[in-house]
């Protein structure tokens, strides 16, 4: 099928994929140059409009599904087999960045762009898509759309879900879904042939080893809770230590222990990023605090010993306050498909780009699409490691290199 | 001047002042029972126009002025003498509850009725009032109406605070002003004969004690911080633990310190009663942590010493970030007015009323104008010790019998 000595990767066009990334940033534009745009809100959906838009110019048919996925279909000679999936998502952290997701899903987009211009129809389908909610800010846990998409989760348990305003996920969606009327809800349930996503490093190691693109092994094991903490309000004044039941207090010690444990080794990874305070006042001792942990380590025993650890410490340093601990997500440790991984470094090695093996630190939607279809990824390096962040950034000659590589593997596996 | 054998505690009506705490705490009605009626919201404007009513109906003018503190004026027989003040506040915490503030208020009003149905005339005015934002929960720091009456701080220092959704203090004294178009608006800088203040204990003495009346010697020293962090964004995935600038565990690190230096004595109070967090995200390394931290005891000397430690621990528990404390309260302890002390204790003796001595730990406008004029305290015992707090209750027949003391006090004074 594949015609001889020409490849998509040599249609790639790397200054209108940099230039999208700063066209999409533009919704939910912060101030310091960062992104903030939440899962399901209007930013978010005025991003969507114009990634359908671009699809559109090239002939590519806009889907979405109850969970508000978005997929941008490339027909196939055979329009009955399974598709080639590739992207990310284009929801930000609240002090997000201009790459994190959005690049896999632009980079899907140029690498179909680029298919489309080399003249010729792979035998699948390829579909561009934008999964829903994967940062996991507004409504959490995060990977929700991926989650729906392969069946981890319900959708209904996913939908249920409120952000800090006590909007459902729900109610987010169906307003998404009322803005994009001509968009076709497809139902779950369909197969897919292979996923890739090309991603950000969102660390370190590429950037030092000066290499510019990443073959992705597996991803590392996490643990998220919640833990919630109920003392009782009292006045700053007049409630003597010993008859306080001050949930901050019992809470910054739970956090403190854990701190001390997880200092050994660097890599394990605990983080509590959310903490807030009820009534949240001055002068009036907190009688609740609600606090995230995050766990993340490669070796899953590492991640395990934490978790017993927090069993213990939220029961030894709650005092005379109540704790309710509940675990909200566990992913173990995983490995990416082989054949993927292999076809990815031959693609590299063909388009003449230097790759290294490189384990990914962070989350990502692939690793729901791991246990459903044969699934990669790639990475390209961030300044400084930083993400999250809105001083992230990314050189666009490492977005084109990657995006050369996933082109070529695209039009391979959907030539299969 | 005094109608001899007859005096206003015998004119003070139990009941109605009872039934009013129930009805001005319909504004701002939490559903768990408590009141949250921010300093200067329409709740709080609501009250307050139902005080001006239950004046009106008795012959008392009301006034205010550019700090929107509310005056309800009994004229007495010399116009032009300076008048005796007798109240508290009726802003609330957010998780408050229906005595704080409002019983001095009510008492207050509840006084000036008894001696009005008397039917006699005292030869100073007396004026019931309502002192804007001694919570400092919405604006912080409190007692702001009391500190511009009395000059303690510039007018326009306490207007240019901001709340969290940044509306000025002066914003909100512009509408409070605006809805009360009748009410006259006076210039600060009026003199005060005295000034009395009933509240509930929002302590365990009185009850323990079994003593429905508490005359307060003095009020225990206060000094309040704020704490800003400034860490640095990152990802909880990818951001190795030597890499880190987290602003919430170094804020955990100081807070928990602070927690051991404060555990001895029992009555040294140090309460981390606002802990904000941002970004606030599961994922996100906290790039700033802001909390206050509010010290009081009754010996000046134990405060200075847990200001030092805070001063060390903030520097010595940073780690890689940057921290900035600001004092932005320093109240220290004082003892009342003794010829207010002493005439407080024969009201009480000639009443029948069992009372005792007591010292304040909490804040309160009194604070305030003790240095602006002879000023003194009733309290009244309130149920397990318990304020700032939905469940917070006193007794009618304690309410009452403070009232008794403070309507024949004001008698007096007014006629002195």
């Amino acid at each position: 099928m594949e015609q001889r000595g020409v490849s998509p990767s040599e249609f790639v066009n790397g200054e209108r994929l940099w230039d999208r990334h700063f066209k999409l940033a533009a919704h939910g534009a912060r101030q310091d140059g960062g992104v903030d745009r939440p899962a399901l809100s209007a930013e978010e959906s005025a991003a969507r409009a114009e990634l359908i838009g671009w699809g559109k110019s090239i002939g590519l048919t806009a889907y979405t599904d109850e969970a508000a996925n978005l997929f941008l279909r490339l027909e196939g000679q055979e329009a009955d087999a399974a598709p080639v999936l590739s992207g990310s998502h284009i929801d930000s952290q609240p002090t997000g960045g201009k790459f994190d997701g959005v690049f896999g899903v632009l980079a899907a987009l140029e690498a179909v762009e680029a298919i489309v211009a080399m003249g010729a129809k792979p035998r699948r389908p390829i579909e561009v898509v934008a999964w829903m909610n994967e940062e996991g800010s507004r409504f959490s846990p995060g990977m929700a759309g991926s989650e729906a998409y392969t069946g981890v989760k319900p959708i209904e348990a996913l939908l249920a879900v409120r952000d800090a305003d006590g909007v459902t996920a729900g109610e987010a969606v169906a307003q998404v879904l009322a803005r994009d009327v001509n968009v076709p809800v497809r139902p779950f349930g369909r197969p897919a042939a292979a996923f890739i996503e090309a991603h950000i490093e969102q660390g370190p190691v590429l950037e030092k080893e000066g290499i510019p693109v990443g073959i992705v092994t597996g991803i590392q094991g996490t643990r998220r809770y919640r833990v919630q903490v109920t003392g009782e309000a009292a006045h700053a004044g007049t409630a003597n230590r010993s008859e306080r039941k001050d949930a901050l207090m019992a809470a910054v010690r739970m956090i403190a222990a854990l701190d001390r444990e997880a200092m050994h080794p660097d890599d394990l990874k605990v983080t509590v990023g959310m903490l807030t305070v009820t009534p949240n006042a001055p002068s009036v001792v907190p009688a609740q605090v609600m606090f995230s942990i995050d766990v993340r380590h490669p070796n899953n025993k590492e991640v395990d010993r934490i978790d017993s650890f927090i069993r213990l410490v939220v029961e030894a340093e709650k005092g005379p306050c109540e704790v309710a601990l509940s675990q909200i997500a566990h992913a173990p440790s995983l490995m990416f498909n082989a054949n993927i991984r292999i076809l990815l470094h031959e693609k590299a090695r063909e388009a003449g780009i230097a790759a290294t093996d490189i384990y990914s630190a962070a989350g990502h939607d692939a690793r729901q699409l791991h246990y459903f279809c044969p699934t990669g990824m790639i990475f390209v390096p961030c300044k400084d490691g930083i993400s999250h962040n809105p001083n992230e950034w990314a050189e666009s000659e490492h977005l084109l290199m990657g995006t050369q590589i996933l082109a070529d593997a695209l039009w391979h596996l959907a030539n299969e």
